[in-house]
């Protein structure tokens, strides 16, 4: 007889602004939505996140703890948020002052299945399909491979 | 009281032909699915998608709009496909005369985790785990790296 | 009237240490998992495949057959393992000779968006997110890039 826990994805202690739609399922908790907010089904959402206003989460996109994203963004289907970078070696734990927070801000476009390490993003950016982003970006622009760069 | 829409993952208004699998959660909505088809878990598959007999389309996938999938084609798992190059600094929204099509041939094989820009390929190609697909690809082989490249 | 057979992602078949933890829709079947492991959402786990003890499966992962994972491992969000590299321009079907098998060994972490080939992976290893490793690991240290190489 075995003793797993099963808990099921769903929407737990969310703040929701007015006139979200969400296709489940999504397991999103304790994080914080802005109104008109689209979330794509097969995403996960953690504590901590806010979501700005009008902006839209697209399916298979995984949003960690520490990750704020400004308003009118679209955040594509595969995006990878990170907070640890595993620099001693492995997991911090729950040692959070080991992890670094993300910010994104208004009007940015986060292409398909790309990846983002802990970094802060201004506005009116677009980052490509596939890209892997590794450094802040300070510059409005286009900017895609991997290591992310700016291409226009 | 929030006024959030849920709606569920579920087989909507698909064409389905004969001995098609699924394994749910699955989002596919106003698209046709060809004889014999199997879709693994945590798939979604948008609407005017056409995918050939006998293709596979394995976990964790993502299909969009436009996009048009040969015959005994095997699209592995997390593969991204798009149809918004965000040329204007930003998604196109509903102008759907700027987004981009693709079209896979017959016989196409796409490894996890690759990424397709809105692209024609071939009959005959193998994509790489992992690969980002900027351009058509014309010529039978094996590509990888990003962008692809034809490694043979 | 269409016969398509849909199946629900579940656990089926799993042999299970004790204090496992699923959030749920997963789906895993005919495979083993260690005591204490935990399991996010959207993952699948394909038959055969051996996750250790203390083990992190997080969201949206797929890890196939042939593939074993050690003890105090990290997968994190996305990562997608492989078996068949499509040697001759296609999957291999049924005839798993062609295949390769994967063994991670004890303490690794896997970043996020990470695609693996068949590899063997030492103990004590960082790939970092949105990696592609292609070749085996035989040195403990923190990898990263698409191919991956050590970078520390």
């Amino acid at each position: 007889m075995s003793d797993v826990k099963k808990y099921q994805s769903q929407l737990r202690d969310v703040k929701l602004g007015s006139g979200v739609t969400v296709v489940e399922p999504v397991n999103a908790y304790e994080c914080e939505i802005g109104n008109d907010v689209f979330v794509g089904p097969f995403v996960e959402i953690q504590k901590g996140v806010v979501i700005g206003n009008r902006t839209r989460i697209q399916s298979h996109t995984f949003i960690c703890e520490l990750v704020t994203i400004g308003e009118d963004c679209f955040i594509a289907h595969g995006v990878m948020f990170t907070n640890d970078l595993f620099k001693e070696g492995g997991p911090s734990g729950n040692d959070k002052s080991k992890w670094g927070e993300t910010k994104i801000g208004n009007h940015v476009s986060i292409g398909s299945n790309a990846t983002l390490l802990p970094v802060t993003i201004c506005d009116h950016v677009v980052i490509g399909a596939g890209a892997v982003v590794t450094k802040n970006i300070t510059e409005s622009g286009i900017y895609a491979g991997n290591p992310a760069k700016k291409i226009r």
